[in-house]
C-alpha cells in the first residue's frame, strides 16, 4: 500500500462517512476503517475527502486571432490542482479541411508536456460534411464521445442543418454534444443597433446578448435533440429563461443536461458599474442578480447537473483593455482554481447545496456525462486516486495575487472563502499540499473516454 | 475480520465495480481489492453484490376484523430474506384514545421475538387531536419520522382538516407522511352504484376504485403538503393519472416522493379473467396494462423513487374466497419475497432500469427517505453489512410452493425469473444461502430512525 | 318601434361597429344603419353602446349576525344602474333543515319589491344531505343552475365530502358551482397564531389569509370538479398563486372558470397603511401589488373570464369600526356602481383590455356561464334591451358622496375615472340619464336561468 | 333595401338567434325581427345563416414546375361558393430578385378576371435581404399583413436566419407569418434512406415526413416568434405532436395561432391502403387516425383557431399518376368546396363543435387573424353581406362528379354529408342557389387588409 488517507469524512455524490482510503499504484484499493500499513499516511481528521473535481469546460492556452489566453496548460492545471480540480476537459478545434484527428494531434502537441493533472479533449466542430460525420463516428468509438458546437460566433458556429447532422450522427454513434447556446442572429441585431447609436462602452456588452437569445438557442437545440434522439448538454447556463427551457424539456422526459458556472451563480451585471468593467466580459454575459434565485434551486434539484468554470483567462492589461468597443474585448473569465471553495462557501454553507450535491455537480455528474466514470468521479476501489482533502475552516481571500492562475485580475477578488483544499492527489500522488505544488509538468495523462450511456443514473 | 465477500460486482445507486467487502462486528469495515484475512470467505465471482433491499411497505401479521394475514413476522421476514430483503418497515396502528407509544409497544410485543431481519415501524394515525400532534412531534424526535395516513377506508382514514394538521405538524417536526391516496367518497359512490345493480362479482373490484379517484387524492395531499411545506410520500402508485399529478408537482419544485409496487408494474386487470380472481384483489386495484408504459419510465427517470411491495398475504382458501361481494374480499397480495428477482428480470434485463437504478429504488432511496441512511441503503464502510449476493443466471419459477411466504397462492406463479439471490447477509451474518435459511427468530433488530432531511440527494 | 339608439359605436364581445338599435316591448328588434320611426330617439354619436353589464357576485341587504349590509335591494340596484349594470345575481342562503325553495322565497320577499334592474339568485348551500341533493337537481331543471359553495367561514362552509357530493350532483344535473376558495383550516391556524401574539390590528387581516390558502382551496375544488366531471367557477381570484392553479387546469382541458374583482386589480395591501384601514377589509384580502401584474394578463388572455364586484357594503361608522380585533371586522367592499368606469379607465385606456374584452368580461361571459345568454349579455335582435350608452370622455371623481351606493366610504375615492355611463336602459326603458335615476322600485324582474352548457364558446 | 333574409337562425361566433337580415348595396344594413320592404326576400325558415366562410389557405391555378393545378380562379371560386365559402386568401410567390409588388401584379393578372368571390393574397417569401425586408414593411402598411414562409421544400424555404429576419420585420411592422412547419433536413434524411432501400411506393410518402419533423419545425418557429415578439400562425397542423408544441406555447402566453384542415380531421394514413393512393398525397401527410382524437378537442378548446382547406387540386390522371417514386407525386388535395358541410356533419352533429365554434373557425377567426374583420367574418350591420343559408337536413354524397371542383377525384367521395348550403350570397348578391351558380367571372373583388392587431379577441 502506497498511501493511506486516514479518518476523513469521505463525501461521494450519495454518501458521507468517516473512513480511511488506501491507495496503491495510483488507484484506490481499499476504503474502510482501521486500515494500516502504508508508506505514507495522510491524516484527514476533521476534513472532507472529496472525489477530485472535474472541470469539463476550460480553455487553456487558447489562441484567438493574434492572441493566446494567459494560462497555458502548465499554469492552468497547476491552478486547477490548488483548487481541488484533478481533471479537466479542454477543447481541440477542428482545422478546416483537415481530419479531426489532426486537431487532436495539434492540441496534444501543446498540452501533453505541460499538464499536471489528467485531461481530455472535446472536439470542437466548425465545419460539417459527410467525411466529418464519418470521422465523428470513429472518434466516438475510439474515446472521444463529446463534441462542442457553437450557435454563436459567426466564424465557428454551425448552421441549423449542420447542427442537426451532427446531433443525428451523435445519436447513432453514442456521442453527446456540448452546445454554446446563444443566437448569433439576435446578437448581430443587438450589436448593430448599439454600435449605430454610438453605444460602444463595455457596459453595453450584456445588453448585446440578452437572456432571450440564450434561451431561444437552448430551446432550438433541445428541439433538435428531441428530433433525432440525441442527448444534449447545454453549456454555461446563465439565466432563468434558459433554465425554464431545460426544465420543461426534462419534464417531458428528454435527455437534456446542463451546466452553470460560478460566475453566473455569484456575479452579476452590477459588476459593470465597477472600474475596469472589461474584467467581467464573458459570454453569455453576467446577468441581473435575480437570475441567481433560479439557478441555485435548479442546481439543487437536479435540473442543472454540473458546475464547470469556462475558465478563459485574458490579461486585463494588454489584452482586455485594448478594445475600441465592447465587441472587441476578449471574452472570458478566469476561474479554474476557485470553483470548489466558492461552491462550498456560497453553496454548501448557505444551505443551497448538500455536501453530496457538491460532489455530484463538481465530479460525479461530469464524469458520468462525459464518459470518465468510474475511473474518475467517485471514491471507490478501482477508481483513480484523484482526491481532495478539503479543510472546511481554512479561510482564503481570493485576490489575483493569492492564486496560481497566471492572470492579473480575479473577478472574485472581493470575496473571502471559508473552506479550501489542503491536499490534492492525482492518481495517488500528492501534487498540492498546503498551498505548495509538488508535481511536475507533463505528469497529467491524456484520457480516452467511454461513449455516452443512455441509462445514466445521475444525481 | 469476520467475513470477506470476494470479487463480486458491487452495485450501489451510483456505482458498479468489482471488489471485496470486509465485514467485522456486523458492519462493513473495508471495501477494496485484494482484501484478505477473514474467518469466512464468500466468493462472489460472477455475481452482483447489492445493498440489502429495504421494503418500506409491508403488512405482516396484520389483524383486520376477525382475520389476521397469513404471514407472521417470522414467516414474512424469512421470505423477505430469501428474496434479498434485509430490512422492512411495517406499521403500528394508533389505538383510539391511547398514546401512540402504546401502538409501538403492542406491535413490538408481537414482532420482536419473531423477525429475522432488522425492522422499523411507521405510525398509522387514525385519530387526530392536540395531544396526538404533540406526540407526533416527540416521536419524530425520538426515532419515528414517518406516519401512515389513509385517505380511503372509512374506519381509519383522516378527514381533510386532520390530514392538514398532521402534515403541518410533520413539517414543523421534520417528519414525512406516507399516504394511501384513494378518494373514499368516490369509492363509496362507485360501490353503491355497482351493488345496487347487483354487480357483486370480484371483477367489479377494480371498477369500484378507478384511477381518477387515486389521482384526486394524490393531487389533494400534494396541495396539502405544498400549503404547509411538508414533504409527501405517496404509497403504491398504480396508474398514469396519479403519476401525472406527482410529476407536475415535482416540476414545480415540490418535495413529492412516491413508490410503486411490482404488481402495478407487472400485473393488470386482465388477471380478473382468470379463475379465482379474488387472488388479485388489492387496493389500489390492478389497472389496465397501458399504465405500465407510464410507470416504468417514471421509475427510470426518477419521478417514482421507490419500489416497495405492500405485502399483505391472505389465504386464498378460507380468507379471500369467503366473500359475498367484492367489497368483502380481504385486499392485498403477497410479494415480500419476489421483488428483487422480478425487478431484475423484468426491469433490468428488459432495459427499463440500470443496475444502479435497481439498487436505488430498492435500497438507497427508501433508506434516505425514511431516515435509515447511511446505516442501511448502501455499501460503504461503517454501514450495516446487509448485503445480497445475487446470481444473475439462476432461474426460478415463482410458484407458491417454491417460495417461503406462508400463503397458498402467488400472483406471479406464471412467471419464471432469471436472476436470484444466492446469499443474503444481515449485519454480516449469512441468513440465507442457496435457498436455506440459516438465521433464527428474533435476530432482527428494531430500528430507530433519523428525521426527514430536506436537502436529500436522491437517485 | 319604441326607442331608437342612434349612431353609437356598438360594442359586443366580438365586434365593434357604428349603428342604430331599435327597441320594442323591451327587446332589441333591429340593429342597423339608417333606422327610423321610433317614439323616442337617443343620440349615441361619439359614445359606446355596451350590452348592459351583469354583476354575478353581489351581496345586497345581506344579514350577518345582528347586522345587515347598508345597501338594500333598492339603493344597491339604483347604484348598479348608475354604473351601467343592468342585471345582478345575488344569493339565497339555504335555511338549515328547510327546503331550498324556502330560501328563494325568503329572499324574493325582500328583493322583489325593491330591485330596479333584473336579478337572479345563486343558491348558497350550507348543509348537504340526500334530500338537498335531490332539490338541487330539481332547481337546476327549473331555472337555478348555479350554487354558491364556501370552503372558508366555519358556519357556512362545506366539508370535503359534501363539496364532492354537490359537485357530483351538479355534474349530473347540469349546474355549476361558484366557489369561495380559501382554506378554513389554514386561516384558523394563522388567526390563532396572530391573536395569541396580541396581533389584533386591522393590518393583520391580510396576513391571516395568505395567498397560498386561497390557492390550495382553488386547487382542491379543481381536483373535485375533475373527478366528477363538473365545471367549476372560482370566485374573486385575488392572487397569482390561485391564477396559476386555474391556468394549469385549463391547460389540461378542464372546465374551470374564474372571476376577479376591481379591488384585486386596482387596490393592494398598501391600503392598510392608510387611516381607517378597516375600510379595506374583505376576503380574500387585498394582496401585494405584484399580483396585479398577473391578474391583468390573465384577464386579457382569457384565463379569467369575468369581472364581478363582490359588492358588500358595510357602514364604516357603526359597523366596520366596532371591532376589537381584525377577525370581527365585517368583511366586504362596496363596488356595484364603479366596475365599468374603473375597468374602462384602468383596463381599456391602459391597453390591458380591448373594448370587446371589456364587454366579454362584464356582460357576455357572465351571461353565458350562468345561463342568462342570449336573453342578456349581448346586443342582438331578440335580446333584452339592457344597454349602456357610455361616454368615453366623461370624468368622475369616485368619492362616496358622488356615488349612489348607500355607504359612508369608498375604496376608490382617490381615483378619477375618465369614461362613464350617460344612459342606462333596462329592458328598453331609460332608467338612468345623465346621473338621474328615472326608474322605480320593483321594476326589476326576477330571472330564471338555463342549465350550464358544456360546449360553451367563451371569449 | 335590396334583399331581406327572413327568419333564419343567425349564427355568429358568439350568438345564435332567429331573425331577419336586411341588405343594401352589398352591406348588411339591419338585423332584426319583422323587417320588411325589400326587392328580394329569401325565406330562411328552418335554416342556419352563417357568416360566409373564409378559406385562408388555398392554392388555385398554382404553377409547379411544368404543371399547373387543375382548378383555376374561376372553377375554384365557383366551387368555393357552392360550399359556402365567400372569401379566399391565395398566395403570390415572390419572384427572385424582383420587387414583391411584382408578385402581386403577376398573380392579380391571372386572378382578377376570374374570381367570383372576394379574395386576398398572402405574400410567399422565398428570398430575404434588406430590400425585401423594407418592402415587407411597406406592404404590411398598405394592405398585405400576412406572409407565407416555408420551413420545408428546398427551392422555396427560408434558412433559419432569414426566418428570424422576416419575423423580426413583421413584429415591427405589424404583420403575421403563416408558416409551413416541416423540417426539410429531416425529410431529406428520411427520403434518402427510403429511396436507397428501393422503397419508392406511394405508401412511403407519410413515412418520409413523420410527425416529429412537423413538430420540431413548429417548435422552432414558435421560439423565433417568442424571441422577436412576433405572432406566429402555423399552417395545416396534422398531428398531436405539433398541437402539443402549440398548446404549451399558448399556456406560456405566446401569441401562437394555428389551423388544421378537414383532411387531418377526417382522413388518415389508412387511405394509403386504397387503390390509387397517390390521390391522398399531401404535405404534411395524412397521419395515423389516433391524431384526430387530439385535433378535435384542440379545435373545440381554442388551441386551434381556424380550419382552412389547403385546397390544391391535381388531376389524378395525368398529373398525380405519373410519378416514378413518392417524392415526385404532386402534393395536395382538393377541398375548397366541402369544408363547411364536412365540419357541420362530422363536427357539429357529432358534438365536437358548437354552431358558434363552427362559425368561429371557418369565418370569424380567420377574418380577425388576417385583417379582414369586421368587413368579413361576422353578421352585423356594416359588414359585407357575405352569407350562407345552410340547410341542416340536405344530404349530399361527396363524389367528384357531384361537386364543382375541376378535378377527377375527391378524397371524401366515400362520405355523405347531412347539412349543406342552399344559398350563398357575396356582398348581397345570390351567387349560388340550390346548386346553381348565378354569378359571373371577375365579380370577386381583391381585398386589402388591416395589420395584425395584438389585442385580438379570438373565439
Amino acid at each position: 500500500m502506497d498511501t493511506l488517507i486516514r479518518n476523513g469524512l469521505i463525501v461521494t455524490a450519495s454518501e458521507c462517512y468517516t473512513g480511511d482510503i488506501a491507495i496503491e499504484a495510483g488507484k484506490i484499493v481499499q476504503i474502510g476503517t482501521g486500515l494500516e500499513g502504508a508508506d505514507e499516511i495522510i491524516d484527514a481528521t476533521g476534513k472532507y475527502v472529496f472525489p477530485g473535481a472535474i472541470d469539463v469546460h476550460v480553455h487553456l492556452e487558447m489562441p484567438s486571432g493574434a492572441l493566446v489566453t494567459s494560462d497555458d496548460f502548465f499554469s492552468g492545471t497547476v491552478a486547477a490542482a490548488h483548487g481541488g480540480t484533478t481533471c479537466i476537459i479542454d477543447f481541440a478545434t477542428q482545422e478546416r479541411g483537415k481530419p479531426l484527428s489532426q486537431a487532436i494531434a495539434t492540441r496534444r502537441a501543446v498540452a501533453d508536456s505541460k499538464t499536471v493533472i489528467d485531461y481530455a479533449l472535446h472536439l470542437e466542430i466548425i465545419e460539417v460534411n459527410e467525411r466529418v460525420l464519418a470521422e465523428i463516428n470513429e472518434l466516438v468509438k475510439s474515446g472521444y464521445p463529446s463534441f462542442k458546437l457553437y450557435m454563436a460566433y459567426e466564424e465557428i458556429m454551425l448552421q441549423q442543418d449542420d447542427l442537426l447532422s451532427v446531433l443525428n450522427q451523435l445519436a447513432e454513434s453514442g456521442g453527446i454534444p456540448m452546445v454554446h447556446t446563444e443566437n448569433a442572429w439576435y446578437i448581430r441585431q443587438k450589436v448593430r443597433r448599439l454600435l449605430s447609436k454610438g453605444k460602444t462602452a463595455t457596459a453595453y456588452h450584456p445588453l448585446s446578448r440578452p437572456p432571450e437569445g440564450e434561451a431561444e438557442a437552448a430551446g432550438r437545440i433541445i428541439l433538435a435533440g428531441e428530433l433525432v434522439g440525441c442527448p444534449v448538454y447545454i453549456a454555461h447556463v446563465s439565466c432563468s429563461e434558459t433554465l425554464a427551457k431545460i426544465t420543461a424539456a426534462q419534464h417531458n422526459g428528454l435527455m437534456v443536461f446542463a451546466e452553470t458556472c460560478p460566475q453566473y451563480l455569484l456575479l452579476s451585471s452590477a459588476c459593470f458599474d465597477e472600474p475596469e468593467p472589461e474584467r467581467y466580459v464573458c459570454s453569455p454575459p453576467l446577468r441581473d442578480p435575480s437570475h441567481q434565485e433560479h439557478l441555485w434551486p435548479g442546481l439543487a434539484r437536479g435540473n442543472l447537473q454540473v458546475v464547470s468554470t469556462d475558465h478563459c483567462s485574458w490579461w486585463l492589461r494588454g489584452q482586455k483593455d485594448q478594445a475600441e468597443n465592447f465587441t472587441q474585448i476578449p471574452g472570458g473569465l478566469p476561474g479554474i482554481e476557485t470553483r470548489l471553495p466558492l461552491l462550498y462557501t456560497f453553496g454548501v454553507r448557505t444551505g443551497h447545496l448538500s455536501l453530496n450535491r457538491l460532489a455530484a455537480v463538481t465530479s460525479t455528474n461530469p464524469a458520468k456525462i462525459f464518459g470518465l466514470f468510474p475511473q474518475k468521479g467517485t471514491i471507490m476501489p478501482g477508481s483513480d486516486a484523484d482526491l481532495v482533502i478539503f479543510d472546511p475552516h481554512r479561510e482564503v481571500r481570493l485576490t489575483a495575487e493569492s492564486l496560481h492562475q497566471r492572470v492579473d485580475h480575479n473577478p472574485y477578488a472581493h470575496l473571502t472563502v471559508r473552506g479550501y483544499p489542503s491536499v490534492t492527489l492525482s492518481r495517488g500522488r500528492v501534487i498540492v499540499r498546503d498551498g505548495h505544488f509538488l508535481g511536475e509538468p507533463g505528469m497529467g495523462r491524456f484520457l480516452l473516454r467511454q461513449p455516452f450511456e443512455h441509462g445514466l443514473t445521475l444525481l
